[in-house]
């Protein structure tokens, strides 16, 4: 009598979940500062100074409506203006406040746009590995999702199984770069030669595929020559859903967008069932005062140097020691080999060494961990002798 | 090749943004100060200051990984505590932390619970007159909405149509007391009453009847006489959506919580099929901020005096003009019976004397306009001539 498919969403032992408990009672027994938990991707970096400070000042001189009040449904026009402005500086694109639909957060985007594309027999792409949400986002839509292996050795795309995938159903491709949890980026010829395919498939196919690029790492990357392509000026029918999450270091606020460009496909048609969307699931309007703070802070960036420093450290390092891991050029995860076939029993081998690691079959790799380096340095360097003793033990 | 159920939700012109679209064009034209706008749902009076202190003290005292990181997915455990405390004080309940569940305010509120207990074939029952989304959220996520006509004079249960509408299908009753847009209440009697019907009914058919709360309009009482009753003293299987929406006049924060007591049948599935829907919808967590917030503040209200001195005001001078309007016990509406058929015909001529009132059949009781009166009190002053010149004009 109750619905089974929620209920099973809802009682699943979350991995990650089970790892911060285990976490949790280890500390108590040994030392917080004894167990080196890698498990969670929550940005241990403050949010740039201005985004308090912006909260203060918003506060201390505006009226409680405008502060707190709804918003229309789409999002405060100054805010939309904001962000468009921003994008177009950035990336020499001419959007309007008119091509964005403010939500709360990259999941609530994602979700929103399968729901407005959703029609019986829907095929959805997305590339291993993937976020494990989007299995969930899909699948509760009515959609069918294709995970598509990429390169084994590099997670870039293979264009081949690429090709193989998409067929009359295939409604739209999501894409995540920087990646969760590899850290790849897919790179100017990438997206060029993906928009191409795509296009030649929409041709075949007779109708559009929509390209979703979930993008709340794109600021993420640590060197100069990593540049995180803009799809829209790739490919037509392409949707962006970002989020604040990383960039400005404030996940719990739930803040970020959909953007609808005017090249897409019946555009305003989109847009509004975009609308519809998002008033089916429940979104009146994304959080008020969040919103203004990006208005002020839009382009703003969280100081991402630590990041840089323990990914080096951490990559370089787990390299020395024996491990096998693509260098990752953002985000801030390793996607590490596991040393056996089964990355749960070396996630719990890794437990003896206090070392919490995400066993990540669920992200469509199997026998690889998730190790989240938004953690102090300190905490990275302290764990370096239990990495090397965990590689110890496995050549025994 | 979009989603047309969403296109459409998305593409209908609502008649409140129509007359919201007016208002602005003819304040243009007129001077904001001589057109009447009543027709939105937005406080007007300001959040009790210690919300705004509250913001800007934990802002200045707290790391920002615990201002803006996620909270669990249930919601922060302290801030849950609280709220829990606060029912228990105020309405002798023994309710705890696990049987709570944020959420982004009452919509979503609605929609996780209208998808956690969906299965084929379900309809949900709800009173006229009712909120419009209501028959969006039940829709979309696939059962069948029945409207149960009221008491035509008072609004109040008429209790053998409920029983009539009760039938094998019957999943869930929504009950909004104090309603939008009559301002009714359903007082103790009519609550064990229908807690009986229900009760019957269960027993009838082999399988819970879920009794679902929207109650975002709790406080907003005005009298000493009434008490809204907390129904889960009432009846088992009852299910409450809040929001702090009214209450601390922060609609635009997105943040409230659904109940799931203890006593509830089958309690632990339910709330794990809660949390299942909230992550299949796309909701992460609650605005963390926000949840910080409503611990410090909970049991907090507005000054809610204005919204009393208006209803008083408006009610007493339309009913002495001829209009005929059920006497609101809540919530910050009057819906006042249309001087002709044809409630649209009736705002469009309300139109040509400035006042903008919404047309409510889409609230399932035609012929009848809702007035908002959460507006300025120096409004409502100036608008009782054009109410009595509207009166006038349809006695001649």
């Amino acid at each position: 009598m109750i619905n089974e498919t929620m209920v099973q969403l809802g009682q699943v032992r979350s991995v990650i979940r089970d790892l911060f408990e285990f976490g949790k009672k280890r500390a108590a027994e040994i030392g917080e500062e004894n167990v080196f938990d890698f498990s969670l991707g929550n940005p241990n970096v403050p949010a740039p100074e201005d985004v308090n400070r912006t909260f203060i000042e918003l506060i201390e001189n505006n009226s409680d409506i405008y502060l707190h009040g709804y918003t229309s449904a789409q999002g405060d026009a100054n805010t939309r203006a904001a962000i468009a402005d921003d994008l177009n500086r950035r990336f020499g694109t001419s959007f309007r406040a008119d091509n964005l639909y403010m939500t709360c957060g990259a999941a609530a985007s994602l979700k929103i746009c399968l729901e407005a594309l959703y029609t019986p027999g829907d095929e959805v792409i997305t590339f291993t590995p993937f976020f494990p949400e989007y299995r969930v986002f899909v699948e509760t839509t009515g959609a069918k999702l294709v995970a598509v292996q990429t390169d084994p050795d590099t997670f870039q795309i293979d264009f081949d199984k690429l090709e193989e995938a998409i067929n009359e159903r295939t409604k739209a491709l999501i894409v995540n770069s920087p990646n969760n949890p590899s850290g790849v980026v897919f790179r100017e010829e990438s997206i060029a030669r993906l928009a191409k395919v795509l296009e030649e498939k929409q041709e075949r196919y007779g109708h559009a595929i929509y390209l979703i690029t979930d993008e709340p790492y794109r600021e993420l990357v640590y060197d100069d020559d990593v540049v995180v392509p803009y799809v829209t000026k790739y490919y037509r029918n392409a949707l962006v859903c970002y989020s604040y999450s990383k960039s400005l270091s404030m996940p719990g606020e739930r803040i970020g967008y959909i953007l609808v460009p005017d090249e897409v496909e019946d555009s305003k048609t989109l847009y509004a069932a975009v609308a519809g969307a998002g008033r089916a699931l429940g979104y009146v309007c994304a959080p008020s005062l969040a919103q203004h703070v990006i208005e002020k802070c839009v382009g703003q960036v969280s100081d991402l140097s630590v990041y840089r420093k323990n990914r080096d450290l951490l990559y370089n390092a787990l390299t020395e020691f024996g491990y096998t891991c693509v260098h990752p050029d953002g985000a801030f995860y390793l996607f590490v080999k596991s040393l056996e076939e089964d990355a749960k029993a070396f996630s719990d081998r890794a437990r003896d060494f206090e070392l919490l690691l995400v066993p990540a079959d669920s992200f469509g790799t199997p026998g690889y961990v998730r190790i989240a380096y938004c953690v102090t340095t300190e905490q990275i360097e302290k764990s370096l002798p239990a990495f090397r003793a965990l590689a110890e033990a496995y050549k025994k």
